[in-house]
């Protein structure tokens, strides 16, 4: 468990007047992913002891609040499309020798992330369309037939349950919570971290762990705003319902209405926007 | 110029009454960055009329909201650490049968941006101490001795005066913005995005194309949380003061202090705090 807040001293202004005091401030901190090979190695185990292990080669370099790190990997990894089921990870471990780093070992078969894909193609344009079309045709599970409703109160408590369980937010006001709940309102894993996409990530990584994949029948409730990697993120996971206190971006809608994916934004008291998908909400 | 915003039709839930109803919402697209060679080509100019260059290369694919896509490009190479003068970029252009996409001619010598770095390491570890101290050694323009000071009253201005130049998020509620100002308050450019780091790409790739870089003697405004991320934008950009609405991390914080940069958070009202660099607040 990584440290999740730390003490900075800070000047406060306030009416003119100046005070030095400590502050609380949310821990920001580099996460290195190495991928190693897996397999038996000298004194046992599947990874080798100490140092970085010989022929590991560096997956991705990320920001993050430390703790709930192999959540994070694991989350990552599903985002990313590479890993679906616990097996698809055969072992991850801190690094011994070095801080903020995981080394992760994928089952035989599994594909690790690939190198962007568009800095081997030579077409020229993008756009929204295309992109939300091929995120959809690469799902592993269509959310699209997911038979879940959901009532709107349970929809307009989850930002106060999300709230509720934010050990760190009350204390920092600086980060992001991200929470898989039931259709009832029971809340799965809720996780925190500077980045919003991070706290998906630590939440579909701990799911992922749980043997809960694809999340069918959850309503992901996010602290914040809704984007379109937030949505691929959901949609990766096989959770059909996604919830933001804040708005949606065009393409966001746009992914979502592709998947069948029911999307909600601005869930305020007891007030909401439902984007897409609204035969889920009752 | 970009579409800046969109309509969805919505439902609307309030207190169990529901309504259907057209929303106005933030556009998210993908913006393609490739690199071509400069140089003479047929037909003249300094790029190939038409379709994808010959032998361009992809450079980032981002999701960003369309508008200022120039200084997007640029900015993002600031921030990079390739590009510090207008005439390091030879031309920029859309590419013109494909939407999204922008292709940019470095200048002889420019070296683009490299494929990330940790990807050739064979290092295990990482550490925030380390990451701060490396920015800091890298930068083009120290901002430790800007000698610039700015009134508390100034900068307590600041977020209202954003807010004012904010065209687009009093209809969505889905922008984050970014402005730098002068000592004195006076805007000097303004830019909008669904994404806070296109943001600030965005105004650093004005100040750029403006020839205002060094930005000394500045203030850079955001609408959200300042991150490492945000603050290593502000120093690349010879930006000496930071003051962001919401809270920094603690890396954001070190890093400020690194460099010599001011970083304020929580600017709401007349209070404010100052995390570094306190001289410069008057």
């Amino acid at each position: 468990m990584g440290v999740v807040t730390d003490r900075r001293r800070v000047v406060r202004v306030r009416a003119g007047a100046r005070a030095a005091r400590p502050d609380t401030l949310a821990v920001e901190e580099p996460l290195m992913v190495r991928l190693v090979e897996p397999g038996p190695v000298p004194g046992g185990g599947t990874m080798p002891a100490g140092g970085p292990a010989p022929g590991s080669s560096a997956l991705t370099l990320t920001m993050r609040t430390p703790g709930d790190d192999f959540d994070l990997v694991a989350g990552w990894l599903v985002s990313e499309g590479a890993v679906a089921a616990p097996d698809d990870i055969v072992a991850m471990r801190l690094c011994p020798d070095e801080e903020n780093t995981v080394e992760v070992a994928l089952a035989h078969g599994v594909e690790p992330p690939r190198t962007r894909a568009f800095a081997t193609t030579s077409a020229c344009g993008v756009c929204g369309s295309d992109t939300v079309v091929e995120v959809r045709a690469g799902l592993r599970w269509p959310v699209a037939h997911d038979p879940v409703t959901v009532g709107a109160d349970v929809i307009a408590s989850l930002p106060d349950l999300l709230r509720e369980r934010q050990r760190a937010f009350d204390r920092t006001g600086g980060l992001h919570a991200a929470g898989l709940f039931t259709a009832d309102g029971e809340p799965l894993y809720v996780r925190e971290d500077v980045g919003r996409h991070n706290a998906v990530d630590k939440v579909v990584g701990a799911a992922l762990r749980a043997g809960a994949l694809p999340a069918g029948g959850t309503v992901l409730q996010v602290s914040g705003r809704a984007s379109f990697e937030l949505v691929q993120k959901a949609a990766r996971a096989g959770i059909p319902v996604l919830s933001a206190i804040s708005a949606p971006s065009t393409l966001a809608v746009d992914l979502a209405d592709e998947c069948g994916l029911t999307l909600l934004g601005f869930v305020r008291g007891d007030s909401m926007n439902v984007y897409t998908g609204a035969d889920r909400v009752r």
